[in-house]
């Protein structure tokens, strides 16, 4: 599991771009190497190039399809896009979902694309700790774009983000009605809207639809970002163009307004708060291995102990008490 | 929201079993109300007595039907149990999902039956934290049952094998298969397991399927529980004294093998781990809210300083340093 690490040399390889570099140091993040303290000091300085894009969506929406056109897109401009592929709702089945994918798309031979998907070896603080790591290597890399894409539904809706510059949100007819979009909170994340598969019957209600209820949550406060509503079809070969102008406003807004840095520090807050709470976990975990903590349960399982007693013994002995 | 609470007299009258006393309580826990931590001290000596079960399965599979089933059975054994409705997935809808239910429990007038569903009001540590304090209220206060039941699914039936001393895992035809079951990794959690709607076409080969998988898990270690599989069926009033004898019977198993004493020290251990984290995680937001942390995370956001020195900053400042 630890091998070594020649940090120069990988850290110079990834900030040059080298495929097999950056791949190495994302394997690092995956395994949550010992090396990583050093190396993300030695990347931190290069870091912060890079629009992060989210994308999230219902399966079944049309993620992939979507991710490949914007990919392709932006290449159009001229951007090196990476894209990191996440399933926080999955942790045992880890990449392999997306191996298919990555083949092919490194098959296509671009070096303006990378494609990864992160694993999470059931490792401490779990993607919380390990994708923000991953952006971070891709962003030093020099990427322009980084599109973190969701695999999973639900909290990782959410959890995204915390990731991202921009949320781009997914939906197709009678998926992802306004009301649906509402109850699932999915409204209040999106910074742009794309409505799929437009060539279907009830695209127009659902973009009609969704307009109304961003409308409706939205203050019109000056300088606010409007969020739009996209109509794209894979089949029609429409609306992708709108889609990474959509982004690309967004990000310009952002950097106009200020936003961009105040998402990024609360961004970095998280990533921070995540990486400490890991730390403390470990040394949990230490004790755990050690007998201590179980020593510890065993007394309040007897009632000799309540737990909130047995929980300050627990910060003492981690070199967190109270004082 | 900080309400007085007379400690000695909330106590008493919990342990005596009275339901306003208990409700209240659990209030309490919802809450993380500051007298927790007291009111927990004098309950720690008075719990230990309860046989805590978990029942979980997918939406539509009968676990209201079933629980109430099993209430019942206990009733005629003369237990007295208490209901515990726990949603992990749904943070926000809180409790009030079950609100019909536990109004309808609660006009039956039947004192040894006491049903409440647990809501998590964003506070710190969530359900890893409220949980195990509201199954420890239910246990001081005298009933020879706590059913856990989770009203989500996926991580949630993962979740709640952390709290109960025996897992029941209800399944129906069609949905159940073991296939499916083994997919889901619902084979491993299981101590129990009922094929519920068995007048449904289908019910023999799930149950077959079930059975099979389940031998090919298992070793044949001596002391091994068999894991049974009972079939139920509400519309013909069938499965229920059967379902009862198994959840009787693991408990006795689990106490004559010693297994129920390791299985709560390991409870114990993650409920104590939890508690700590989550105090942690309270000095954390309240550098938050002190302005500390975001401007550690601004100096991250500047490339000034890498995550993991961040993180070592943070985790002086909480009193957690190394060293």
């Amino acid at each position: 599991m630890i091998r070594h690490v020649d940090v120069p040399v990988l850290v110079e390889q990834t900030r040059a771009g080298m495929p097999r570099a950056i791949g190495r140091a994302v394997s690092l993040v995956d395994d949550q190497h010992p090396a990583l303290r050093e190396i993300m000091a030695a990347l931190a300085a290069h870091t912060g190039g890079a629009h992060v894009i989210g994308i999230t969506g219902a399966p079944g929406v049309g993620k992939s399809t979507t991710t490949n056109s914007i990919v392709a897109a932006l290449r159009r401009r001229e951007k090196r896009v990476a894209v990191l592929a996440v399933d926080p709702s999955s942790p045992f089945s880890g990449g392999a979902l997306l191996g298919d994918r990555i083949r092919m798309e490194e098959a296509a031979g671009d070096p303006g694309v990378y494609v990864r998907s992160l694993a999470t070896r059931g490792h401490l603080g779990g993607l919380s700790v390990s994708a923000p790591q991953a952006i971070r290597v891709l962003d030093a890399a020099g990427f322009d774009v980084v599109i973190v894409e969701t695999v999973g539904v639900g909290q990782s809706e959410v959890d995204i983000v915390r990731l991202a510059d921009t949320t781009l949100v997914l939906l197709a007819p009678g998926m992802g009605d306004g009301i649906q979009a509402a109850k699932a909170g999915i409204l209040e994340i999106g910074d742009v809207f794309v409505v799929n598969k437009a060539d279907r019957a009830g695209a127009d209600a659902t973009v009609r639809d969704l307009r109304h209820m961003i409308q409706m949550g939205e203050g019109t406060a000056p300088g606010g970002w409007r969020r739009p509503v996209v109509r794209a079809s894979a089949l029609e070969g429409t609306g992708v163009e709108e889609t990474a102008d959509a982004v690309t406003g967004h990000l310009e807004w952002l950097a106009r307004t200020g936003t961009l840095r105040r998402r990024r520090t609360k961004r970095a807050g998280d990533e921070v708060s995540g990486l400490a709470l890991a730390q403390l976990r470990a040394r949990i975990g230490d004790l755990d291995a050690a007998g201590s903590l179980p020593a510890l349960a065993a007394r309040v399982v007897d009632g000799a102990l309540d737990p909130y007693a047995a929980a300050d013994e627990l910060l003492a002995s981690i070199g967190a008490g109270t004082g």
